[in-house]
């Protein structure tokens, strides 16, 4: 799948002005920043220096949660583009002056930034900042709800084991209700045409009125049946209740993926998960160490290369 | 005001060999800096890459005192010409394995620091180290008595939206006495030949015996008559003691920047605020939003181009 | 000693694959990268951008243990070679969400680390982690064990004072008990034929089957008596148990490195320490800051060039 030409901008252009959303994106858009984490993804496994498109360019990453993995990701897509990365430490920022968040991301436009990448738990800062500030926004998790570049990379990572989404059938598992993540796969995946289930205990399922096109399977015998791919999920005890923990207890037992509850999958099938994991919580540590079923570490190099895309995309469009 | 061309050194040469205080420039320097910020905005506006004239040079960024704001913005600027940027994490540093400030410093120079900007409570500690260290020093704020590089933006904020400061009456409002911005900007204001007065209540002015040739009101009213510029100064709580809070309330109806007050203005007249701002306590919000009346965001613009004229200037010498 | 000649490559090419340990370098590396060394030093001292040989590469600093110091030398020398450095912040990072040190290091090599420096109290993390991950594993310190970069550097800061190592005396005195320097600074010295001696009171002396090549000293008096260096090692105050501090109690008065006590050593001798520094407690603060005597800032930038000649002699294996 490596193409070593750049792919061409999709017709009519790159038409996406943000990334808060998956649903900023155009179909033509998702496809070229899938064509386009692929060509940089080549240079990557090459070890070569990519091409300094971003020369000259200012990335500032807002992170008003921590978040090492996704904010060390996008300053290494950055800076192998050429841009200057610049991290806000946001525990030791004015925040703590009394300044408010719209302040600090002001503040942090008017130094020049030609691109923000922000994460915070509120939904709609997103929105908000992207009205005001003249750069492109680009979100690096918010809330409940939206994890879009997480959403692209685990769709390059798919498509480069499996040539294509269409058709696929996608067994997202475990604590769905409290991830971004499977929010923003779901309708993802969907829109490039796989089949999409959430798999896990009823108390960590979507509300009944949210994601009512997706089939729910409260076993993984019954869930895992005909998938090609077991995208487990970190159990977010963190923004779980004391009775949300109590439930969680034994969970593995019923829902941890491994070696064997993989068999109840399509031969072939592959398992992922979006990090950090809890070995022996949602997935055993012998599965996600499997070379040969796991595709967890190559979701994180396909981080790199799918924010080079993204970065690449929204401020050059393709030019 | 932008100019495209790079502009000559002084004649005779930059003859600063640091820069801790506004008096360690002589007049010539100051009007290079000021010309070539405005060149260097020029690249900032454009969004073009600016001439990497301190490749290869290593900048360290010595902040003993958090200051997210001014910490950032010489990041940008160093990162901008192209230095080897190092920010120094004091919290966790070797200050806390019983090393003093000076031996740190010493020690990150011998690393080959070709300029060091230092921040510190400790008014005294930048011209200990000038004395010790071979590189220049950049003070990036110091006690309650200086930041030059805050006074030269400011400057350089009010010469993009007057075309100068010669003749401009410009009031300095509210917390004068804990504030180091307040003592630089007058200092540099004055040599510009602008009109200095502090507006506040007395128990935030200056000791009697400081700054005698500064007028003093206290009210706004009588403050802001025939004033170009309102600069506000963020209420520094944390030096205040508790009686120094107690007084402070009631302080916006008094002393807050607002539509209202900035009437008693001149027309046309200017709110500016080093940041981070406290709003409703010395600005109101909407006003300092308002990009007719406001220049705050500017002066953070040219936070960035003015410390990449000062790099450049201590680091070339202009040449 | 300055070379402004790159040094060729060691006969059958530069071997080691790993640098966890000085014995995982066979001589020829050992003096190709003093030479290095010294070739980057040049550039140091000429304050000349260094050839950006590591453009391209990324290199990834994975402290789990703080030393502001080393993280910062060899973020500098990967920055002079022109690599993309990414900093861990480990104290924020996913260890925190339940996730091993070794699924961190996993996760940052597959972001497409070419080169990994990592710190850890942990003795064999290294080794484990150098199974795992496909690119160069470096030891930024380790337990009390290793931290071979440091003995590099020590043994170029020495040659460039003495010319060779061989032959010299060289008095380790001390916290030798705690201290990693110790037995790395005493295995590398003795590959290259100097003299080494512990010198402290028994108490901070190794287990007796340790070293049991290196005689050891109870009085600077004979410790250093035909010393040409006198190596000071900090105070481990914070590796000791409660009866550890107290028996420091009085170690400046009898074991402290001083103008006086140094005269018991060689006319000539120099005084070196690892820092940081306990000023008053293992060295005199005098001392420490006597350029004729004291070789302690020029440890720290032979760091730097030392780091950069390990970087690039693993990463082009000097092609």
């Amino acid at each position: 799948m490596t193409t070593s030409e750049r792919p061409a901008p999709p017709k009519g252009g790159f038409t996406a002005r943000r990334l808060i959303s998956i649903d900023d994106l155009a179909d033509g858009d998702i496809r070229y920043l899938l064509k386009l984490s692929e060509y940089y993804a080549g240079f990557l496994r090459r070890a070569a220096p990519a091409p300094r498109r971003l020369a000259g360019k200012t990335q500032i990453n807002l992170f008003f949660e921590d978040s090492t993995r996704t904010n060390l990701s996008f300053e290494l897509a950055g800076k192998k583009l050429g841009a200057d990365v610049i991290n806000v430490p946001v525990s030791a920022s004015s925040v703590h002056k009394g300044e408010t968040m719209v302040d600090t991301a002001q503040t942090m436009a008017a130094m020049g930034a030609h691109i923000m990448i922000i994460r915070a738990k509120e939904e709609d800062l997103h929105y908000t900042l992207d009205d005001l500030l003249d750069c492109p926004v680009v979100n690096g998790g918010a809330g409940k709800r939206e994890h879009p570049t997480q959403a692209l990379l685990d769709a390059a990572a798919v498509r480069s084991e499996f040539g294509t989404l269409e058709g696929l059938t996608i067994a997202i598992c475990g604590d769905v209700k409290h991830s971004r993540v499977a929010g923003s796969d779901a309708r993802l995946f969907q829109r490039l045409n796989a089949n999409i289930r959430f798999v896990g205990p009823k108390h960590l399922m979507p509300a009944d009125d949210q994601f009512t096109n997706i089939p729910r399977f409260d076993t993984l015998k019954d869930g895992l049946d005909g998938a090609d791919v077991a995208m487990g999920l970190r159990m977010q005890f963190e923004r779980m209740d004391t009775d949300g923990r109590e439930a969680a207890k034994g969970f593995f037992e019923e829902f941890g993926l491994t070696h064997e509850t993989l068999k109840f999958a399509k031969p072939g099938a592959r398992v992922m998960h979006p990090g950090p994991m809890n070995r022996g919580v949602e997935i055993c540590g012998a599965l996600a160490d499997d070379e040969e079923k796991s595709l967890i570490l190559r979701q994180v190099f396909y981080g790199v290369a799918m924010r080079m895309a993204c970065l690449d995309a929204l401020l050059t469009r393709g030019e």
